[in-house]
C-alpha cells in the first residue's frame, strides 16, 4: 500500500479522489496519508466564480472559466452521483437544468457531509512536482499564496486534478491588435450584461460559443455572429444570430470571413477552447494532449504510462462528468489501495492503444457518448463504486443532443428521470429565456427578482 | 571577471545592459558570454502593445501593460538617452510628448543599430533560478514556450530586468461579483473606445487612473469617476469629471463610497498598481518591495544585499526612466568588468540604509524628482557613461509636473528643451485632445487619420 498521496487541486476531480479515500476509510480500510493542494480559498474548482480575470490576488493565473447566469448545458440527471443523489441533497425533486449556483451546492453538499476539508491546504499552489527514481518518491513543492514561501514535501503518489479548461487557447487573427474595442477569450467572459446592445462575434462552434452566444443573446446583445473552422453548429438560431466561415481579418470595427463577408462588430470573443496546461510538471512527466475522450499516454484514461504513480483525473473531453470523475477516483484509490494491480508496461500500453483506436472509430455524438459510457464501465468493473445505470445515462444523453437540435433557447425546460431514484423531474417555475436570476433562492423556490420585490 | 551573465527580460532595462556591454567591447575590453532570456516574440517589454489579456499564448501570464492611444505623460526630454538623441534618430527635432509607437521606435532605434540581438533568445520564459554556495554559481531553468520544454545553464551573474508593472494588485470590493458589467484591472485595460458612451468608475488616484480616465474621456466615454484611497489627484477636471473618497460597496449597477454618496456606472477599472512579482526566484534570493523610489535590499538600488552577485534593475518607482537604466546597467556592467568592486556587506547595507532613510524625508514631488536625480548622480560617478546634465533633467521634470497641474488635458501641448542637444521641442501639429491617431505616421508626417483621408 502506498503512505502518502497528493492530490493537486480540490475541485470536482480532486474532491472526488478525496471522498473515494473517506468512503473506504468509513468501510475500516486503512487509508494513505493525503495532502491536497488547492490555490484557490474554497473547494470546488471551476464551480467557484469569480470577478477576476487573468491573474488572481497572488499573481497566479485565475482557475475559474465560470460566469454569471450559467446553467448546466446538460440534465443534471447525467451528472448524477451514484452515492448522493439531487433528491437526497435538495430534500425534494428539482428541475433537470439548474444554474452554477445550485450544482455548486450539491456538490459541496456531499464533501460537506464528509470529513475530507482537514486534507485540503487551500492558497497553496503547485510550484513543481519531480520524480526521483532512486527513492521512487516524489518532491512537491508549493507556494503558501498568502506568506509567499514554498515548501516541499514527499510523496508515493501524485494525483493532478487540476483540470483543463483554464488555460486559453487564443489564436491569432490579423488586425485583432487595431480593433477599437474588447476581445477576450471566453475563459474572461464573467457577465452579459456588458454585452447588452452590442454586435458580437464569437469565434468557434462549440459549446462555449454556443453557450455564450445565447447567454449574450438572452441579456440583450443586438447580434451574434458565429465564425467556424471547419463546420456550422446549424442550430435553428433566431433571426439576430449568424454563423460565417473563419475570420480572416479584421479592419477597424468590421470583421472579414474567407467566404468573402464581412460584418461591423462591437467585440470579440474567442471561444477557441483550451489547452492541457501542466506548468508544473516536468517534461518526462507531463501529458501531452488535445481535448479528446481517451487521451493517449493515460492507461485507463487516468494511469500516466510515463510513470504509473502518477495519476491525472478529468483530463478527457466528457460527456459523463461528476459521475465519471467518481468512476475514476474510485479506480485510482483501489490502485494505490492494492486491491487493484497494474498489468506490465506493455500490456497498459496496448490496453491505451485499443481504446484509442476504439475512439477514433466514433462517428457522431452518439457514438461518443456510447464510447464513454463503456469506458465508465470498464473503470467501475473491478471497485465498489454504487451500482449506476451508465447505459440508461447514455440514453439520457442521446435524449439531450436531440432536445438540444430541436430548440437550442428551449432545450433547458425539458425534463428528465433520474436513473438514481427514477424520479422525472418536474418541470421548472418559469422558462429558461425568462429566468433572469440565476440565483439558488429563485431556482428553488421561484422567489422573484429583487427588482420585481420592490415594484 | 565574470564569465557568464544571465540578462532575464530585453525591454528597456535588459537592453540597457545589453547596450552598456556592447559599449564596452566596442571600446577593446573583453566582455562575458550573454544569455538574455525573453518572454515575448520581439524585444521592446512593455513597449511591445499586445491585444492580448490575461495569458499569452502559451499560458504564461501577459507581460503587456500597455494600451492603444498611449502617449508619453512625461516629457520625452526627461528620457532621453545621453548617447542617443531623439534628434539623431528622427533626423529632426520632434514633439516633447510623442505616443507609444514613436517612443517604441526611439529605444528600439539604438538597439538596432547594435549587434545585441544575437543575445537574445526569444519565446523562453525564466522557470527557476537557484544558487549554489559550493560551485558560486546560479542556473537559471527556462522554458521554450514554443518548444514547451525547459532546459538549464549556470552562470556567474544574473540581471534580474522584468519590470515590476506586469504582476497586478487588484483588491477586492464588496459586491464585485455581482456587479453587472466589465470589472478590470488597469493591466487588462486595451482601448478606450470600448468605454465610449460609458459612466465609468476608476479606484486609483495615481498614473494609470489620471491616464486611463483622461485617455477614456477623449474616446466618448460619458463620466469618469475616480476613487481614491488617501486623497484626490486634485486636477482641474472637466464637469464630466468625479473626484470622489474610497469605495465601499457595490450593488447592482450603484457605487457606494465612504462619504455615503452613490453613482451608477456601467465599468469599474482597477488602477490599483501592480507587485513585484518574481516566481521564478527562491524566497532567500527574491525581492520584496512595495514601489519605492529606493526599494530596501538593494545596494545602489540594484544590487542584491542577499547575493550581491544577483541584480536588479528599474526596480524603483520611477520619474526617471530609460536614462536611469542605463546609469544601472553602465555601473552594473562595471561590477561585473571588475572596474567596480563592492564594498563589504557591513558597507552596502549601511549605504543602503542611509538611501533609504533620504528617500523618506522626501515630502513632495519636487524632493522626490532631487532624490532620484542625486541617485544617478551617485550612479553614474564611477562610470564612462556619457555626460548627462541629470540636475537639468530635474529642473524639466518640474516643470512637467507644474504644467501638468495647471491643464491636466493640455499638458501634453507643452514643449521642453532637449539637455542632450540644446534644442528646444516644436510645438506638435495638432492638441493633443484633438489627436485620435496614435500613430507613428501620424505624429511624425501629420498624416492625417484614415476616415479623413475617405472624406
Amino acid at each position: 500500500m502506498t503512505d502518502r498521496v497528493a492530490i493537486l487541486g480540490a475541485g470536482p476531480s480532486g474532491l472526488a479522489q478525496l471522498r473515494a479515500f473517506e468512503a473506504a476509510r468509513r468501510d475500516g480500510a486503512d487509508i494513505p496519508e493525503i495532502v491536497c493542494y488547492e490555490k484557490q480559498n474554497d473547494w470546488g474548482g471551476m464551480w467557484n466564480y469569480t470577478w477576476r480575470t487573468g491573474l488572481d490576488a497572488y499573481g497566479e493565473p485565475v482557475h475559474g472559466s465560470m460566469y454569471r447566469y450559467l446553467w448546466s448545458n446538460g440534465p443534471k440527471e447525467c451528472l448524477e452521483f451514484a452515492d448522493y443523489s439531487f433528491e437526497e441533497h435538495f430534500g425534494r425533486p428539482i428541475a433537470s437544468y439548474p444554474p452554477r449556483a445550485v450544482l455548486r451546492d450539491y456538490i459541496m453538499g456531499r464533501v460537506a457531509k464528509s470529513n475530507v476539508r482537514q486534507y485540503i491546504q487551500f492558497n497553496t499552489a503547485v510550484h513543481w512536482v519531480a520524480y526521483d527514481e532512486a527513492s521512487a518518491k516524489f518532491t512537491v513543492t508549493v507556494r503558501d499564496l498568502k506568506q509567499d514561501q514554498l515548501s516541499s514535501e514527499e510523496f508515493d503518489h501524485v494525483i493532478v486534478a487540476t483540470g483543463h479548461f483554464s488555460t486559453p487557447n487564443a489564436p491569432y487573427f490579423a488586425g485583432l491588435e487595431q480593433f477599437p474595442g474588447r476581445v477576450l477569450h471566453a475563459h474572461d467572459f464573467r457577465d452579459a450584461c456588458e454585452f447588452a446592445g452590442k454586435d458580437l462575434l464569437l469565434i468557434g462552434s462549440s459549446y462555449s460559443a454556443e453557450d455564450i452566444g445565447t447567454q449574450c443573446h438572452k441579456y440583450g446583445a443586438k447580434s451574434v455572429t458565429f465564425s467556424y473552422r471547419s463546420k456550422p453548429m446549424g442550430f435553428d438560431w433566431p433571426d439576430s444570430f449568424a454563423e460565417v466561415p473563419l475570420l480572416t481579418e479584421v479592419v477597424d470595427k468590421t470583421a472579414h470571413f474567407i467566404d468573402g463577408s464581412s460584418k461591423d462588430v462591437d467585440a470579440i470573443i474567442l471561444c477557441t477552447g483550451y489547452q492541457h496546461h501542466f506548468p508544473f510538471l516536468p517534461d518526462e512527466l507531463t501529458l501531452n494532449t488535445h481535448n479528446r475522450l481517451y487521451p493517449e499516454g493515460l492507461y485507463k484514461g487516468i494511469v500516466s504510462l510515463a510513470n504509473p504513480k502518477l495519476i491525472f483525473l478529468g483530463m478527457q473531453d466528457q460527456y459523463y462528468t461528476f459521475n465519471m470523475f467518481d468512476a475514476q477516483a474510485w479506480y485510482a484509490r483501489d490502485l494505490m489501495l492494492g486491491r487493484i494491480k497494474l498489468p506490465s508496461d506493455e500490456a497498459m500500453l496496448a490496453d491505451t492503444k485499443q481504446w484509442v483506436a476504439r475512439e477514433e472509430q466514433t462517428a457522431n455524438p452518439s457514438d461518443e457518448i456510447d464510447f464513454q459510457a463503456a469506458y465508465i464501465v470498464d473503470l467501475l468493473a473491478p471497485t465498489d463504486y454504487p451500482p449506476f445505470d451508465v447505459t440508461a445515462v447514455a440514453e439520457t444523453f442521446k435524449a439531450w443532443e436531440h432536445d438540444k437540435e430541436a430548440d437550442i433557447l428551449g432545450y433547458r425546460n425539458k425534463s428528465y428521470r433520474s436513473t438514481i431514484t427514477g424520479t422525472q423531474a418536474p418541470k421548472h417555475h418559469t422558462h429558461w429565456m425568462e429566468a433572469m436570476d440565476d440565483s439558488l433562492a429563485a431556482f428553488l423556490h421561484g422567489e422573484p427578482q429583487p427588482e420585481k420585490k420592490l415594484a
